[in-house]
């Protein structure tokens, strides 16, 4: 079998933190915005490295605003634990105890009327207890508010990201070595699962596998169906590697292909694929990329078949902007990194996509995923 | 070994979750809220049986209002999903697609002026939006407008808050038959979670190990330390069993205590434990259990080391309300759980804890743990 991908991934540095800080407090200003206010989850993940292990009722909130330091206000009892964080000599302290108010600590650093960007998943709660002591201030999301915030990836997150592609790969390669015939989908999707780990992923997110007429579902998983030879099957599967998402889909065939319109199909996707990755470069704008991909398919006749977006953005999670969509006007920077995965999806015969996470660079894209886009062959 | 616990639970019935419905809706209106609404999360899950795999950005919400029937908000997606749940009965679906907005869905049932309670973990960004649709609107958490919403369980519940506790305490009578000395902390963790997993848990919560001087800190998990002859060891161990909580501690030395001091501090936190028990009746404020187990403890002199609240209650969770601590004045009522765990800590020696989950009965107490509070012995 291949070696493993051992990446040898430098760990992120205080000042790479700080760089993301400085880049969110320019963001938030350009858009109007008093400040920023993060809850735990993905956004605190990239600007601090600090995930809490259990997300629990007290409050956790990095304040930044252009007034003062980027402040990180924590349970007193869950200081330590934040302060180990790899980012937290980017940040300021301030920790409240149980009986005290840390809305109060947390209002103290907001502008009376100011409009602040909050992050999406912050608990109703804690947004009930800043609009209580600051009744004046006016929130928005940050997906509403600053969707690009995580957007553009500096060059340690494409370390990551590349390595997490690899990794896929190597995946993929094995699983190409295995029986698919006679076994179950949900056979399949645990050796998927297992490659994945074996290759350096420490979270396993999806691991579809779409036999046959379950591959015209896009949102299949795996099941019970016994795969049969004949059979196209979808593959698509991804997880974390380093903090930083993979994702990646290929179509395999289990011997010739049953129904001789696999082969046209698979044609069809693969272009699509090629011209949409061909599309990328800075400036243009996100849903161009999807009317690539949509006018192969569609000019072949397949147009209602493909029934989906074509590509989302990944970083710390693997959904996240920007999108690939139609609507989506914003244009493509340097450093964004997204999936193309057109597909067609003939009901209750097959499904075929292709998926790579590409990287938008100085003057064009760059694959994370380089695995053969030929029809894979099992047996 | 004992038999394994394999406890005949029946599933929970549509009429169950209607009830509980119908109670919470009655407990919004003697608050004088308009109606409630439930975002995933253990409210939901109490309310609906419906727990989504993962909670993204799409809004998922329950809305109750004494205007129509309990309704579900849902994506049209996962609507297959929360159909499957137990409670589906029990509520009406209203689905949205991607593109329209849910927040009017949301809005559409609710008064233009109306207050309303909101589940804490509720996405601050689907609070921003019902705030959007409908700027009259007020809200307040569910903790901060009606924290006993859970406390009261019902019949079935108490059997898996029963069958839980016996599984902990099979594990605690396998635990002392394990090697303690010249092993690791995380070595006896680990044989405690298999034990709760083999006694039926499907979830391990925490599995404390303080050995020596660690277990004079209340807040350690298990370490590296090795264990050694004399020490005495906090084990405080539970998960979810059936969707419910155990968590117990006992305390239990390697032969011969090192410290003459650990057999006194034993009978004072065994005294105060069963005191604590023996005040718990209907109509008891819960501060009051609170007060019975520290005065045991101060009377005896070790008051400055007893740094915690008595208790917590559990259910769906493991620590929600009813807390055990001064200030928590609501009576006690037929049916809510919690713990009772006074502990004595003595700073760089060594810590005692004894926790048994206790639910209030018509005339007084019932424990749910019932293994002996005699000093634990181990080789």
């Amino acid at each position: 079998m291949s070696a493993p991908v051992a990446p040898t991934l430098l760990p992120f540095t205080v000042d790479d933190y700080a760089a993301r800080i400085a880049r969110a407090g320019a963001a938030a200003a350009d858009a109007g915005l008093a400040g920023l206010l993060v809850a735990p989850g993905p956004d605190l993940t990239w600007l601090t490295g600090y995930r809490p292990i259990a997300v629990l009722e007290r409050l956790t909130l990095l304040v930044l605003t252009p007034d003062g330091p980027p402040t990180l206000i924590v349970p007193t009892l869950e200081r330590p634990d934040a302060q180990a964080a790899p980012g937290a000599g980017a940040v300021t302290f301030r920790d409240w105890t149980d009986g005290t108010d840390p809305y109060e600590v947390a209002g103290s650093l907001l502008h009376p009327d100011g409009r602040y960007g909050i992050s999406d998943s912050t608990w109703a709660m804690h947004l009930l207890g800043l609009q209580r002591v600051r009744p004046g201030t006016a929130y928005v999301s940050l997906t509403d508010g600053l969707p690009m915030l995580r957007g553009v990836k500096d060059g340690a997150e494409l370390d990551r990201l590349a390595a997490a592609g690899a990794a896929a790969d190597a995946a993929y390669a094995e699983i190409l070595k295995v029986r698919f015939a006679g076994r179950r989908e949900t056979d399949v999707a645990a050796d998927l699962a297992g490659l994945l780990r074996r290759f350096g992923h420490e979270q396993v997110d999806f691991t579809v596998v779409g036999s046959g007429p379950n591959g015209a579902n896009p949102h299949h998983e795996a099941g019970e169906r016994v795969i049969e030879p004949g059979d196209a099957v979808v593959l698509d599967f991804g997880g974390l590697l380093a903090g930083y998402g993979s994702d990646t889909t290929r179509t395999v065939t289990v011997g010739e292909p049953g129904d001789p319109e696999v082969r046209t199909v698979h044609g069809i996707v693969r272009e699509a694929q090629q011209a949409a990755f061909e599309a990328v470069r800075p400036g243009v704008p996100a849903q161009q990329v999807d009317r690539v991909a949509r006018r192969v398919i569609t000019e072949a006749g397949y147009g209602e078949f493909f029934i989906h977006r074509t590509g989302h953005g990944i970083g710390v999670t693997t959904h996240e902007p920007p999108y690939v969509v139609e609507g989506e006007v914003s244009p493509l920077v340097p450093g964004m990194c997204f999936s193309i995965e057109p597909g067609i999806y003939l009901p209750g015969r097959f499904g075929v996509r292709i998926e790579d996470i590409v990287t938008v660079t100085a003057d064009g894209g760059r694959r994370f995923n380089n695995t053969s886009h030929d029809l894979g062959l099992v047996s």
